[in-house]
């Protein structure tokens, strides 16, 4: 595939699952969380409900761990018909704090990726979720230094890349967006005319998903981060 | 008292407490948490142990309304030795929800300052707390025109704030905050040699009240935020 990215000067890079593991330890709460509500339901209808409640509790409380803990919480009532235990309920905000406190695990190649490109653009995080989650995750994961600075956002969809964009004072053309998420990190940066690369991770939230008529083949996908070496630093 | 505000360029407005209502809310919320649990403890007693267990958690869930949320859950559980009601615990999501979806409710004079101040500074919401929370009110506030943007800090502490006006670019000369706790918003930016105006609120959450010691008199200290206008619209 022919890539032009001659006319970058900044690269944005999603956080969860591109630069460090983070869908593993939702699905593995999850798990636990099912676990603790195996008297009451299937792993499967768990499931289902846990990401109803979510998907319902969305627009209230957004991306991070808090808002999943809170959907926890109110999924183990509902499928227990108001009798899960007090101490179960405990359990759940436990789940909560030590995914908070979890240690951060960076993919293959991140640092050498980042060390490489450092000096040539300008790097910023650019992540939705918990300012203060991703802030202490990039604290913990020794990157800091490689970056500009952390950006939150609400969400990623094109108006808040645009207004982003606005306020950097960065022009499209000169923007490179570098994620797991096809839905968060590639295609609203496609649609506002910047450019994506994407680097699948093993593990993808159901609400990341797209369909197959959404995808689009005009981006650069990458195995590995690492490869991203091949195309910019040449 | 002299104030030379001559050489600002920009001007950071803290949201909760400075343009709309918000303490206000979380006592109101702390009360009704108390009733829930009156069979429990005296609300004294619940206060307490409630702050206690914010206080714990602060780290771990930063400011804003979910961790209040998750922080009455545990403490719920505390003070009831593990025998609240699933219905209370449900209830108290519902206190959450309550919260979050509430109406914005403007202070007094703040569109007309920002009305009179937009097209001569440059006006940016600094605040701390839930960056979807605090986008959701400033758009049913309908004072996003007025501001350049929105930033939230994960604490605002004198890096936070350093580490701000260099990615912003803004000389620390240039600058000027405006709020209404002088631990946030009017003590680190004094020391790191900005200025700030003390707009008080009446209700003071108890973890932002500074000591007799602490007080500074070197900067302006107002009783109604329109009051600016006589320092700044000259």
């Amino acid at each position: 595939m022919e890539v032009d990215f001659s006319g970058i000067k900044v690269i944005g890079f999603d956080a969860d699952d591109t630069l460090w593991v983070n869908e593993t330890y939702f699905r593995e709460t999850e798990e636990q969380f099912a676990e603790l509500l195996e008297n009451y339901e299937t792993k499967n209808k768990i499931d289902q409900e846990l990401f109803k409640v979510e998907m319902d509790n969305l627009n209230l409380y957004g991306y991070g761990i808090k808002g999943f803990v809170l959907s926890m919480i109110e999924s183990a009532l509902d499928l227990s018909n108001n009798t899960i235990s007090q101490t179960t309920i405990s359990q759940i905000l436990d789940l909560g704090k030590k995914m908070i406190a979890h240690p951060v695990e960076l993919l293959d190649g991140v640092e050498e990726v980042l060390e490489e490109l450092k000096d040539k653009y300008r790097l910023i995080v650019l992540t939705k979720g918990d300012l203060l989650d991703q802030e202490r995750k990039l604290e913990k994961s020794g990157l800091s230094e490689y970056f500009h600075h952390v950006e939150v956002l609400s969400d990623k969809k094109e108006h808040n890349y645009k207004n982003l964009l606005d306020h950097l004072d960065i022009h499209v053309k000169e923007f490179l967006m570098v994620g797991n998420s096809l839905r968060s990190d590639v295609l609203p940066i496609l649609n506002i005319g910047a450019k994506a690369v994407h680097v699948p991770f093993h593990t993808t939230w159901a609400h990341e998903m797209v369909s197959q008529d959404e995808q689009v083949n005009d981006h650069l996908k990458l195995n590995s981060l690492r490869d991203i070496l091949k195309y910019l630093n040449k």
